[in-house]
């Protein structure tokens, strides 16, 4: 009679669920316009609203075990902290041998999960999805960002181990600094399939910044950036690293709803959710 | 570390509580703007932003034992079955000895609670705060609607039963009735502590459709009637009606978020409902 | 079976009825944001919405005999020649001995059937409710545009013709103008019943720029001006005009819907009309 | 010197028209976000907007002789008096010998044109572009709702009848029905040729869920699909039922204006109609 | 030719200015609805819809020499270097013996200009209007963020030094706090003229949270609190504190232009900007 | 410390630019729905969210000598004078031989530094890009309006003069107007470099009319016209233009703000100026 509150009206307990779905409001270093703090909990209200079923995939949502934790509770303007908390919830998820998916909230929270995957894999790869290259040192001497978040992880995992799609935004020293030292993909997928076969085997953490998408499907977003790929450009690139690599964390960061009145980011986001959800399952099932 | 999800995130379960707060998403009657399915899940979602403390009754929310037993999933289109579903829950509440408060949704649903109000209690009055009078026979051979549903109500409690304040629109036909039939005041508040002299002792069911406030401090309606109370007006009306009758039952109806993208509507029901469940919850301790 | 797309949906033909309602979307020469060029149109949409009933004056507005002409076909663009099919169509109006009742458009065009008005009533006055003097002699050269339209008026009228209510708005020249020759009341409708008695007999043309109203009731308008009177006062005030003045055309100008997503000043202006137009058929009657 | 109200402006009386073009103004059984009850009064409103002339077809649509209806008067949240009205209008434009062209409101009001056609035509077929299949039997106990309107119109029609295109979401069930029962083209309109050729000389009852197009050009809807198809590929699809089928009522539906404040959706669905009206008119004519 | 595009389109250079305006875009630990960081931006952008003559002080705002700086650069996130910036700022402005006058942003970057004129005046006290306190002195392990900004000037003033107005909402500590440590008026201004008595003589840094205002007539804010003043109230009370007391600086928080789309926040902010600054003029010439 | 409050903080003086860019913020003879006088003014203060550094040029903006001289003080409702004002600031620009970059404002606009440009080069041609052919000879009488521009400029430049790409809209007259005296293609932009090369040596005014993009990436605009181009179509082809022609003037026109709330057009504007002004500014290097 009463309806469920939480993502997909899930109601797998923790316990048999292979994936933890988190949200983390958090959007204090956001420099142009804020508002991604309140992504997981409107992709949480809205949720109720899309089919449950995957006509892509032949397959029900309802039969994917996952638990929505609900949101951390994160302090706003204490970046340390924050990074903190989220470290302790991921580090518990994973010592379960759960696989930890986040829902973003800024993209410098990335680091978190990076930080405590990196403990427990020391080849760690990253596949970024992005419209940012967010490679930047410091800005105004602030070097934790959402513009740096791929160079703080890079200071972890060092070189060969960043491989980053979408690109087409960032100053030129970021670029610079990816010819060194990442595998920086401008505008597009090109070349994903061979760095999928490069890390045969790597353990890989997979983060997505939704602004990757075109503006036109995906007007809420902190900083939109025209020229983006459309949806099922980016569902086919995710699917292939979901069955490619050896994925051992995702993210989905950067939706901002109060930027987009018509609601259809927050729908699309949802969307990805659900195929993502299923292709995790079907692949942690496999392994 | 973890973030409740529900209203004002209480974590008291049902068996301690004594109210208990239910969602009733549906407008399938609403004539004019529909929006009001969206009260309860917004309501919910935007409640961490208020604080918990009244300084006015000098009194925390977290100290009120209240369950939030989330949203009843009700038929959009099915109107008989949509109050069968609502009879049935508030039934269950009721028998448990606890006080039902319900978040509408559309006025229609009133009805639910009343009926079930009115087999447990053969003398329970009215007490009715709204903009709009709602004794409309039908409409359009329709006789169950948001418009009726105040003669629905009366078509079981009879006359001197009904009592009705902030009235400010309708059909003539409609006044005409109240003439007869019912105590109705018009615009505002007067007269109202003489009432609840009279009800001395019986039962009352309260409903209160937001749309009483005037849209510049509640916008967020599906008929916006100018003209109407303020806040501060309404917030004392209805600490009179609490502190004064045997209240056995609430209902806050007809918050549409999506007509106010300021979110004061939001922001003022919650408020609303803050004070108000402080204020039943001292007043059920007294009895 | 289908519904009538008119103004409240009126259906007496033009010889039937004794007032004319007719829109004037216009908006050239606005200076801040443009928009009331919708505001007729989006009150025939929008006027379904409400009740056709007045409990406060107990008069059912489908008994007021009024036609709505539907929208003039303006030029943007091109000031004088929209001034001219607007008092072409007046003339017509007040030739067949009927009551013109203007939708604006900005306040410029009251310009046109005060013209009209003034060639058949040589001793006209104008009342003004407005929170902007309007009376700038000319802006970066132009002579006709919504802020000197009472200047224009007045090179009409000229001294002891023209009172001004609410006005709490204008470069200083304009109130300096005003000491000499009109009668401007700052902020509010004080001294208003002396003016009225001043006026026994003599023909007024009312004309009412939505924005005296207060922003917090009335935010769709183009410069919102903090400080204005309640739609209660506004009503009480306008009232009073038409029962002691002998008003032979109307009009209610500057309402810009896109400024205001909840609707509640497209709402406010209906509720006005509804209520005015009883009024004034009332008095018609009477005389 | 008076603008017409109606849509495009179209001065036709009934009785000179082919094609009678009507609203539907219902939304009862939406499951997610209300709103399509505006539609055609919003299209109404903004069809002014729009040249007159298609480029593409080289033809004046003042050239086409159509009748603007205005909108039913529908009671809201009674499903059955509503598809009883609909139907009522239909037959009356049919037994004219005009083609009916319905404006919505919810997808299920097309039941009731097809109810009209299927007594008329035996043999009749439905062409349905759409993003969600419309199959589900019942929702919670209800059989007339949105999501059921195929589903319904199956029970009508059975085997060999029904054509779906652009279909990307549903609950498995429904997929499975349309594996026995429907032709369901996921995604596009791969396989439209083919179908057509098939259908040679039945006739075709045409219904477009607006939604069939991508969100990113069609936000303004109730339920979002991410992964839909382009503007031109719809264009070019409905030109290829148009010319190549006897399509004998056609309908547009699903157009939620409240859910797109840019209006692009509203400018869309105008300008669609604004190319449907003359290829249903040239292909009339060849008949 | 050209309009200027500074704030009101001043043109007083910085050495020929009395008064000193800045913009602080900085919402970093804003807890519930960020946006305080585009009203100084926005508010300039706007400026231009104003008349610049004041029609209650019959002043011309022309008449005012004020300096607009523009925005502090600050690093968002970055809490201590942020005000590290506006302490810098203020500092220069003044050692130049010109009055700062701060645009938020959020309430915390209040400490920084009171940190720099506490170190000019030992005796300084604080005049406070807002709807919260406050007074937290952590949260969630954060000492320094909006919710906490009057707690930290505590600190530094100490008792009999802080004289808050209006306020209606805060935690149980802030309220117990206040009873000890400062002087806070609930809801209103009531005992304004006897602190400002009091203060006779003492250097007077004044605070205004926009949030004190009724969301009614100032949605545009973060955390939007039903019951609050007027627009005239606030202007009567701020009056007698520019008029009544030795005022050394003065700043405008919390106005967030994102949360208000028909922007009435952002005129009436403005509004009290151009009679601010018309009255702090006139007391300083006075001096 | 404190930001410049320019286009991209350009600082760089009148006399150091080679481009000089200027916003002409007027709108009156906007037939349909108004707001591109927000333009420049709302380009401007969002220019700060960009980064100044195009990865697909390999170009730093800040290495791009350009001026920002603000926005012109232009009359509403003053065609005549408005034109002038534009034509005198224009004249000025061309004298001091430097490139005029006007961001619109209406499209009519064009007219004036059309005029300047034609002065100076007698065998100036007209690149234009559009949904619209803005080839109407009047407009109820008015001869200068958005919708005729082009047609004016045809009256001064003669056959074989203006090249039209992208058309999708307008009346049947424009179409025939535009056989006999303009190279129009309809939709696209096929056949741009056959054109470029026929203009080789030849002066061109390049007119954008950013209309031409697809409504789902460029909502905010007066007039949406289904069936655009995507952003990358659009650089693409004004990259054609810039290098292969001697272009000696340029104008972006018709983003209008109020219409996105989402923000993405005034981003995919601002990328598109970030682009062009690198590009224009490599070529005018090379000449």
């Amino acid at each position: 009679m009463i309806v469920s509150n939480t993502l997909f009206e899930t109601e797998y307990p923790y316990n048999d669920s292979k994936i933890v779905v988190f949200g983390a409001p958090f959007d204090s270093t956001t420099s142009y316009r804020p508002g991604t703090r309140f992504a997981s909990r409107t992709m949480r209200a809205e949720s109720y609203g899309l089919e449950y079923y995957s006509p892509g995939q032949d397959f029900e949502l309802t039969d994917v075990p996952f638990f929505d934790a609900g949101d951390l509770n994160l302090p706003f303007g204490d970046i340390n902290q924050t990074l903190k908390i989220i470290e302790s919830y991921t580090a518990e998820v994973m010592a379960d041998d759960k696989f930890p998916l986040m829902i973003g909230g800024e993209h410098l929270l990335t680091l978190a999960p990076v930080r405590v995957a990196f403990k427990k894999y020391s080849d760690l790869a990253l596949i970024h999805f992005d419209a940012h290259a967010d490679l930047r040192d410091e800005y105004l001497g602030v070097t934790l960002s959402h513009a740096s978040v791929v160079r703080r992880i890079y200071d972890l995992l060092g070189d060969d181990s960043i491989f980053q799609f979408g690109i087409r935004s960032g100053d030129k020293a970021e670029f610079d600094f990816a010819k060194e030292h990442t595998h920086l993909q401008l505008f597009d997928f090109s070349g994903l399939e061979e760095v999928i076969k490069k890390l045969h085997g790597r353990p890989v953490y997979f983060t997505l910044d939704l602004d990757v998408l075109d503006p036109s499907c995906f007007p809420g977003t902190g900083t939109p950036e025209a020229g983006g790929v459309t949806f099922l450009d980016l569902m086919k690139a995710a699917f292939k690293v979901f069955d490619g690599c050896k994925v051992i964390g995702f993210d989905m960061m950067e939706l901002s709803p109060p930027y987009d009145p018509s609601g259809i980011s927050t729908a699309t986001a949802l969307k990805l959710l659900r195929e993502f959800l299923i292709r995790i399952n079907s692949n942690l099932a496999r392994r």
